[in-house]
């Protein structure tokens, strides 16, 4: 458990630190490398390189960005949601239909 | 039509311009924000902001990540799919299926 | 099979009855609509009816699809997740691994 | 190629027979699986099984729908399109369009 007994955070929620706290730099260094991806897009669409092969940059950095949010709803539903349900009533509520509503979105993006 | 008027190219295919010459700069002008929402999205993991939020923006790029293949498969298909099946034989053949396979990664993607 | 009518259940919860229990005829419902959905997208090709008016039909059951899977998946986090963790220990982490993966095969499916 | 040269069809396009007439054996009988998947499906939830065996079930589905709509995709460009582009004109730049619509909804599916 990654989640503050001590500070109660401002914020969308109750906890000060969120769910990826412990995994923070791993996340960090996926993010890096698929902004360097996005880069490289760019790159080959300034030099006009043959759009198949831009195409398979853009699905790697899609599914790249997809690992990225799966992992960060794991940390979340280990932290902020177990927390959540540990507190209960109105607050576990909350978290569970936004946990719901964010899956929805991933399924959907 | 924006294939070829100079060259014959090197490279995977017989054309010197890839399909999306023409609209190049919009293409450029998504990568970018792109680029910048990515990095967006690392700043907010740095800062240890709230795991939904930065999922929500995880989805966003995501889908614009998305919308910049559509286009440039539309353009893919418009341009050079168009220029090979005016070719013929092989390299009809293997425009279609290379644009298939391109087409079975955005969607398993 | 981890659902019992009669006994609390051996199996890989410690719950009888599913999450979806109290949604089960909605759930249902949608299921029975889709199977026609197929069904008439297998007339369609019988018929020899027009390849992309068959396409819009397969993304709209695939979509329909999602919506049960989405509705599926709230109703475990709210019933069957909830509860294990109120367990705790071993079957907590057990639970929140099966979602993770649940929700990574839908996100890749 | 598959196409008919013979009579001009009624219908939304101007050929008589869809891109996937020589796999269309093939295509019902997928078609008639994932009916059968979908029928499982059902009598899970009627059965009260476990929801994340029902999950599992229906990403298969899912994925086996998204099998069956980019065979026929690939089948409608191969066919349909290639003999719109050979047709050119409004044919050739309406079938294109409408290529790209159903590509768009199965990504976005």
């Amino acid at each position: 458990m990654s989640t503050a007994d001590t500070t109660p955070s401002a914020g969308p929620s109750t906890h000060a630190l969120p769910g990826y706290h412990d995994t923070k730099d791993a996340q960090l260094k996926r993010l890096r490398r698929i902004e360097g991806q996005v880069r490289g897009i760019a790159r080959m669409v300034e030099e006009e390189q043959y759009c198949i092969d831009v195409l398979t940059q853009v699905s790697a950095a899609t599914k790249a960005l997809q690992a990225v949010a799966l992992g960060l709803l794991d940390e979340h539903m280990s932290h902020c949601l177990v927390q959540a349900v540990a507190t209960g009533g109105e607050e576990r509520d909350e978290k569970l239909r936004e946990a719901s509503q964010a899956i929805a979105r991933l399924v959907r993006s």
